[in-house]
Order: C-alpha cells, then sequence, then structure tokens
C-alpha cells in the first residue's frame, strides 16, 4: 500500500521520528534504516521493512521506484513524502530519498551456536556508534557466526551504528550478554576466548590459531580496554605490535586487524600465488 | 604570557572560531586541536601552539595549569576564557577544557626519504575526515614513513580529522601530491606500489613481502576505491579476503589490515611465542 503524507504532525511520521532517540528505539523495538542501498540490502537478506518512507524525488527513478513497488505488494506501508520530512526524520541535512523502519532482531545468547562457527566477535563497553557499526561490517566481511554486546554498550540500532554497518546490522547475528553468560557460552562450546591487552607480552604473530576450536575474540572499550574481569576470562591475551608515536589503534581499526590475522592464521580459503596478477610497465 | 578574553566578538577569537572553516585554515596556515591530551601529545612531539585556550574549570586542574604554565613561560599566547567561547570554537556540546591553535606541517614530497622507511601510506581522494584521521593513527603505529595525500583528499587539519587521529597529526609526515608525482618519487626510490583492489584476483596472504624494497601501500577512496590510473601505476593490486555478507571494509579499517599484513610479512621485530601467556584457570 502506498500513502501520500506532507505533514510533520502526522502521528505516524511523529512516532517514526521519534526512533531517532534510543529510549524510544528500546520501547518500541523498532529502528531507522537511512539509504536505498540498505533497504536492498536487508531485502536480499530476506528483511521487510515495517515501513518504507520514499520523498517525491525518486519519481525519475525508476531502481527506487520498483524498490517501493516491491515492498509494497508485499504488504509493507510505503510512504510518499518531502524530502524536508526525511531529513527532520534522520536529522541529517542531506538526507537519503529511502529511510525504513525494521523490527530490532536481539538474540537470546543461547539462540547462536558457538560450534557452527570458527570466530567471533565480543565487545566490552563499546561506546561509539561509528566503531560498533564498523565492527559489524568486519564481522560480516570475515564470516564471524556474530557479535556479543557485553555491558553497557552503544545502541547497535541508533541511526549512526546502522549507517556505518553498511547493511552487515541486518546479516549479522547479535546479542546483549553479560561477561559470566559469554563465559559459560565459550566454555560450553570448547571455544577460546582471546582478548587483546596493551600490556600483554604475547604479540600478536605469536599465537597459535590452529586450535580447532571456536575462537571469541574479545575488545574492550574505547575509553580503558578490557575490564581486569574480562581479560582474568581469557583463554590468552595478546598485543598488537606497535612501533610508532601512536600509543594505540582505533578500536574498529584493532578489531578488523585481529579479525584478519586469526582468520589468516587459518590460511585464507583458496588464497595461492596469482601469477597473473596486475604489474606496471616495466617493473620486473 | 596569560590573556583573559570572555567575548565571543573580541577579534582574536573570531580569527581562532574562523578555523572551524576549511577555506579559513587553508588561508591562514593554522588548524585547531582540542583536548588536553593532543597538547600533550604535540609537546612531546616538540611542536608549541601559536595560541593555547584553556577554559576557567582547569583552576582546580593542577596538571593542565602546569601545561598552561608552561606553554606560557614558553611564549605561547595562552588565553583563559569559558567553555561556552571553547564550545562555540569546536563547534560541540561538550566540547574540552583545552583548545589549542597549530601550524600546519604540509611537506612537499621531494622532502620524504622513501628509503629511510619500509612501508608508506597513499590515499587516493579520501573524503571522510573520521577516516583520514584514523589512517593517521594506524600509520603511526606500524611506524609508517608518512601518508601522501592525492587528488581532492579531504582536509588533515580538520577537528574531525585532527580528533580521530588522536595526537598522530603531529608525528606522522604527511605531503599533497599527484599522482605522477607518487609514481616517481616512488619509482626514484625504488619502492613497490602495492594497491588494493576488489577485483584483484591476488589475496592478501599470497603476497612476497620480503623484497627489501620501501613499500608504497595506495588505498582508493570510500566511494569508489582506486582509479583505473591509480590501478594502472601499481606494481601489485591485491584483494583483502571476505566470505561473509559485506562486500567490502571500511577504508581505515581495511588500511589497518594492510598495513599489518605488510608488516607481519617481514616478521614484527621481537615477536616470539610466550609461555608466560595469561591463561584462565582450568584451561590446558
Amino acid at each position: 500500500m502506498i500513502k501520500q503524507i506532507s505533514s510533520s504532525a502526522n502521528p505516524l511520521i511523529k512516532k517514526i521520528r521519534a526512533l531517532a532517540r534510543k529510549r524510544q528505539r528500546s520501547r518500541s523495538g523498532f529502528f531507522l534504516a537511512e539509504g536505498e542501498r540498505l533497504a536492498l540490502q536487508a531485502e536480499a537478506a530476506g528483511i521487510r521493512p515495517h515501513y518504507l518512507l520514499f520523498s517525491q524525488e525518486t519519481r525519475g527513478q525508476p531502481g527506487t521506484r520498483a524498490l517501493v513497488d516491491r515492498m509494497a505488494a508485499a504488504g509493507v506501508l510505503c510512504i510518499e513524502t518531502s524530502r524536508q520530512l526525511l531529513s527532520q526524520i534522520t536529522r541529517r541535512q542531506n538526507t537519503q530519498d529511502v529511510v525504513a523502519v525494521y523490527q530490532q532482531r536481539h538474540l537470546p545468547l543461547a539462540a547462536l551456536d558457538i560450534g557452527a562457527h570458527s570466530l567471533w566477535v565480543a565487545l566490552e563497553e563499546v561506546r561509539d556508534p561509528g566503531n560498533l557499526g564498523t565492527i559489524l561490517r568486519s564481522a560480516d566481511a570475515v564470516g564471524a557466526g556474530g557479535v556479543l554486546l557485553l555491558g553497557d554498550s552503544c545502541d547497535p540500532y541508533s541511526l549512526e551504528a546502522v549507517r556505518a554497518s553498511m547493511g552487515s546490522v541486518f546479516t549479522v547475528p547479535f546479542a546483549l550478554c553479560r561477561l559470566e553468560e559469554l563465559v559459560q557460552w565459550c566454555h560450553a562450546g570448547s571455544g577460546r576466548l582471546i582478548g587483546t591487552s596493551l600490556q600483554s607480552q604475547r604479540q600478536l604473530d605469536a599465537m597459535g590459531m590452529a586450535s580447532g576450536r571456536p575462537i571469541v575474540l574479545l575488545m574492550g572499550g574505547e575509553q580503558s580496554g578490557l575490564s581486569k574481569d574480562a581479560m582474568a576470562a581469557c583463554h590468552e591475551l595478546v598485543r598488537i605490535p606497535m612501533r610508532g608515536a601512536a600509543q594505540s589503534l582505533n578500536l574498529a581499526v584493532a578489531t578488523g586487524v585481529m579479525l584478519y590475522s586469526l582468520w589468516g592464521a587459518e590460511g585464507y580459503p583458496g588464497a595461492r600465488p596469482c601469477p597473473d596478477a596486475v604489474r606496471a610497465p616495466g617493473d620486473p
């Protein structure tokens, strides 16, 4: 069904606008995702929005109209509105022409089968939504089983986290849990909990990863890294080596470096020297 | 010298406020850095601010006052002002109690000695200042020789880039240049230009890095990756492997993964298996 709404005083629009606030997201169980690209990624993952809003300007965009028509045919309430109103909803000046409302999908930890994947990510008190979204994207790229959020984490369903996830918020399972629950889940599934710490004596490439056991990579928050309890719970603590003036890496970068090191330690499937690698003319 | 200024109409304050805009930064050759931590990192790198602004609230913060006193003694004009005015300068609601103004240090490419370092980073048309600052930080962490910005890059001296760099804007040399200049510089110094591309057949771990020649890692922008010309100029193009639904990594994460892979290929200095690695009780 397609409906036109132009007033910001419309009750449904007011309800949707309120999703920019965490309290309203938690209360309603919905969240906002901006942009046609995210809507297509959700569709590819078999996830339909609750509402799809689009601007009048999409009239000249056949691809976008086809998306709207597919969603409307599938029973989604599609709302044609103004760019100005979409900007109010996403709180961005140059917002996109498509904004959709989806249902949150927090899983209980018990629903995740640790043995089904060789690699998992757990984050303790991550505070920056851009970092969290970026980590979801990296976890997705390495085929991690899911992302587990410990303690007082920022909301993976904030506009900024969803935007930074580039669609991985739809494809990577995640669960909120306490450290004790994580440890028990990991233990029950014979997983290895590997943490990172600047204080560890053990460097990244000294790890023997080919244990055959699932690995849960545990990363601490931006401010102070892993808590003492979390460090004590780890089977191994490793330090990412550094040799410059910077004392640490950005959390999302550190997580990406660790994920690729852990994956690479098993050998990337299909990796092989390629004789046809592109070479510049004149290079031996 | 310490001066008190409370009016936002003060000409010096107006001049400093204008540094939030790129045009004024380019015209003046100065930039803003927020926070005591950055000011201390600059000091550690031997770099003094042109002006140091601090809030009245620092009266109860002996460490901050000691920094102000050191700077004032070294001839820096230190300005005591209100938190409100500092917020206006940095355009943030909860800004920090110290904001300093520094001179920009763009180097000409010819001033950088490629042979003095084994690893360099070049970025083509990076657009997100948070990514750029984060990459400066990663480049610093791996001890790269510097960061070279090609084409229409965002400003490394914007408030957001400086903030994300966590001080590395003071320690990592960087230069603006054109692709042809980079290629010439790389060629003259027997460097290897290694680019990343999602289309490459060659995977990350298939690289033979131990060439003894300096490596220049070339990364494309967020929107469309490396240009055709840049790809053609590379000695090698590699692809970061992926096995999930995400089609790509965030640019700063991809750069971090590449930098650590390239560095790790030489072996991290001092890396060794550590029998004393921290283990959880009961873990074999």
